[in-house]
């Protein structure tokens, strides 16, 4: 019987960083090629990706990247990995030029063999064949594939709701899914985001009866913050401000960017004369303006924060204004935006969110919608992917106690795993250990793992250099060790504590030996030991301690 | 007219570091003495405290610090407090008892007065009057305080509840408040945690029904985890253990402490024989055995965390056991709490959450019990304190829209400020910047912001330690420049940066005349921009440089 491996790189038990291998024989695709936000912004890393280097062993196998759409978590890392691997890309319009704009950043552009398709076409590469299939979610031109092998299909939901009643384009294609499922599905690998949620995700419609209210009934100017690539939401933005004879003004790099792009493409389409540019904006009434702006996570360089706290570009917050936040709060970021709303508030703002009104609606598929999909697919496997543990294990107790699924029939996963799948079975044949690369935002270069490390270090407990100078043939000390002092705290002249280490570290090459003064290496940490051990007996601290040492 | 000042140093537009001097004339008192979580763990910061040096002007006035509970949040700077200003500590017997273990720990236990109080009780200090009233809360021995001088009176409601059925003790003594409110308030010092919540707060018992049924019905072991301070509910996890003849093993150092302490004080009441250690529950039936576990917020020095992704004391989760989160996640701690679930479902356990059952409640009023309060009381004017500015807002906006309250008798203000009460108005009439302090908790001692701004820097590029060896007499050049770097990206040996870095450094001594060379302290600044521009400039980071200039 043929096999069909799955082998997730990323997104599974995380937010972010969505990858996953599909191989049949010595053939691989690999679906999507995301980035995620780590925790370890203090030490200098602006963004995750996966491990590419974890696919070196499939190397020859690797035959075409499959997209399903285009927001970060599944395209951002699309130039590390055709930096890598390069092979024909395949995804929707929007999700192309996305993936463009990036590979321009990165001087690749040229190299990469892209491939535009749309809803319905099939792609054949060598032994798979790849449906793509519109799918709804709060992104537009989205898909979910349908990856046909001698191994079987498998049914990959990329991101997803199931919305009848979209602002932009059709609602899902549950048809075609149907037309699938009926001919036979080996494994479904589906979206668990809300798995944890009961009922159904209500359409992208759901929020104009109070978004439209709010704007109407503002007095003073309006301020809509959303994330950018809810297109859905921004083509809702200009329709209510349109039919209230508002007009809107973008205020953020990517949602002027993404406002280009979608309207390039005939995706989102701006009622005449609606928008304003923001020297418009100013010489007209406060009322008469929507602001659609960055920034809905609190992030300080966006729009948004700026506005709230000081200015950007001149505006600020004033009494009477209204700001929408028209956006969940993603976990982690609670903080910085419980920060924005308070500087809203404190200069005369009034705050709508989303527990007051709705004013947003989540584009993944809760309960009942992840039970049309099964239902629709009838899988012979569920494998739950995109979520954290808590999401996966979610999607997993409800497909058993809900859709009927045996124990054997809902496979959990995680990074690094190899699910081989065939009709008989669904197992893990291999567990490997997988982690995340950590890259810098400036020039792009990977942060490793140690110098993390040594950063968290830094971070804690500052740092103190020693310099030590020797004569290059007595070895005796020549003058006094020197200690410099960054982020350190109680080592200082004031309470004696510097003197003391100085002199502490003078009595220890003092007491040496001339052949141990001889050997620079054992020299150097054995003055690094002592002068560590010195300062955490004398203050508690543990600051790095890098020393140097001098011979004349 | 008669005028009294309030003046908030913590606790207004934040959570934590609740404190608060009310000063008549020449006279102040304090209110809680709170410490706060601050955001720069990173930076070995452990918590924060209010900056007390802002009191140093009011240093003969200080008459007496009056404690209203003993949340972390209202007592955890006390002894910093009172080693600044030692005067008299009025509280409950539990307050006092987790004061005195603080007091103790900083070795000034004996040098402290304080007053044990109870419900009731009215304290006289010079020209102040403060009567104790009880107060419901999630901890219990709680207090908000009816204060009086011949400026009137003002009612600080601490944290508090409406609960008519506690777990533990009487319900919110609202009759003294009634009493109070009918002499005439001038002001109500309040509450804003929950503004944002429509209704009524559950009382503690709420949860009963469901914490009987999960942990009846579990199949294999339970581990209830909630805060410590939690009195009722570890009551309720104590009888509902007895009445299905389950034993109750306490894990983590505070659960144990908090116990003990609410036991020996006649709080908490321990049903005969309910209560085993550890030893004796590896002996029993796993479903004999209630688990009652600190760390409900994912903190990784936990038990909670322990047992759920490796193991504490030999305890780790396995298939079949219900961990009960019974507490509400705190903001900032999403992450955490995700992790810990997740590697709880990992093990094979399943997890009760709040969303799903009914296992928390709040300990904070929500919008209607705000109502029963200031019709209680009828102030003249209302003041929300404690919470972050979007609750403050909001409990302003609720007070005018809902309460009946004018915008001139609703205050809000910010921490640093000076408010001036009298019957005739309520006006800011100082606003002072305030800061947090920052403490390090292996030794209490203060991390300063400069040191926290040194170690952000380091944590985000690394530092490079550059030693430069000169000749006495000639400045010149004895050796080729020392580098040393720890937590620095793009510059090794690999790629030439760091021999182009020590040759640029060579090149520019030898470029610089000998009176430049003389200058040491010009020398040493123009080294370090030196080498910090050739850096930026070849990799695009900007880590931290130390110079060292020696000479022989």
């Amino acid at each position: 019987m043929e096999k069909l491996e799955i082998i997730p790189l990323g997104g599974i038990g995380e937010f972010g960083m969505n990858c996953m291998g599909i191989r049949f024989r010595d053939e691989m695709i690999v679906v999507d090629a995301g980035m995620g936000f780590p925790e370890e912004t203090p030490y200098g890393v602006d963004i995750s990706i996966p491990d590419f280097e974890y696919l070196d062993e499939y190397r020859d196998d690797i035959t075409a990247l499959f997209l399903t759409h285009g927001h970060e978590d599944h395209i951002g890392s699309t130039p590390y990995f055709l930096k890598k691997f390069n092979v024909p890309v395949y995804g929707s319009g929007l999700t192309l030029a996305f993936v463009e704009e990036k590979l321009n950043e990165h001087g690749i552009l040229d190299d990469v063999l892209m491939h535009r398709v749309e809803a319905g076409d099939v792609a054949e590469v060598n032994s798979f064949e790849v449906e793509f299939i519109h799918a709804s979610h709060s992104l537009v031109d989205c898909f979910s594939l349908a990856i046909t092998s001698p191994a079987g299909t498998v049914i990959h939901t990329g991101d997803y709701k199931i919305d009848d009643t979209p602002v932009i384009g059709k609602p899902y294609d549950l048809k075609s899914l149907g037309r699938i499922g009926d001919e036979g599905v080996l494994a479904l690998l589906a979206d668990s985001t809300n798995a944890t949620v009961p009922g159904r995700t209500p359409s992208e419609q759901a929020v104009i009866p109070d978004l439209e209210d709010i704007i109407a009934n503002a007095e003073g100017r309006v301020f809509v913050t959303t994330f950018s690539s809810s297109i859905h939401r921004l083509q809702l933005v200009f329709d209510i401000a349109h039919s209230l004879d508002k007009k809107v003004c973008l205020l953020g790099r990517s949602m002027m960017r993404n406002v280009e792009i979608t309207s390039e493409l005939g995706l989102l389409n701006i009622p005449h004369d609606t928008e304003v540019d923001l020297k418009d904006a100013r010489q007209m009434n406060d009322e008469d303006i929507v602001y659609l702006v960055t920034g809905s996570q609190g992030e300080q360089r966006a729009a948004m924060w700026n506005i709230a706290t000081q200015s950007y570009k001149g505006l600020s917050i004033q009494q009477g204004d209204t700001v929408i936040l028209s956006a969940r709060i993603i976990p982690g970021n609670e903080k910085k935006i419980s920060k924005m709303i308070g500087a809203i508030y404190r200069h005369g703002g009034n705050i709508i969110e989303e527990k007051r009104r709705l004013i947003h609606v989540s584009g993944h598929p809760s309960q009942e919608d992840i039970r049309i999909m099964t239902e629709t697919v009838k899988p012979k496997y569920l494998v739950p992917i995109h979520g954290e543990y808590r999401m996966l294990f979610r999607h997993q107790e409800f497909a058993k106690n809900h859709l009927g699924f045996a124990d054997e029939n809902v496979v959990l996963i995680e990074n690094g795993d190899v699910l081989e799948l065939s009709d008989g079975s669904a197992r893990v044949t291999e567990r490997r250990d997988i982690h995340k690369v950590f890259i810098d935002g400036t020039r792009d270069g990977e942060v490793e793992y140690d110098t993390v490390r040594e950063r968290r270090k830094l971070a804690f407990s500052g740092v103190v250099s020693l310099v030590v100078m020797l004569d290059k043939e007595t070895k005796e000390l020549l003058n006094e060790p020197d200690i410099s002092l960054r982020g350190v705290t109680r080592v200082n002249p004031l309470n004696g504590t510097l003197q003391s280490a100085r002199d502490s570290i003078s009595e220890a090459i003092e007491a040496m030996t001339f052949k141990d003064l001889s050997d620079k290496t054992w020299l150097t940490e054995n003055l690094r030991v002592h002068l560590k051990r010195f300062i955490q007996k004398e203050t508690g601290t543990r600051p790095v301690i890098v020393p140097t040492i001098v011979e004349v």
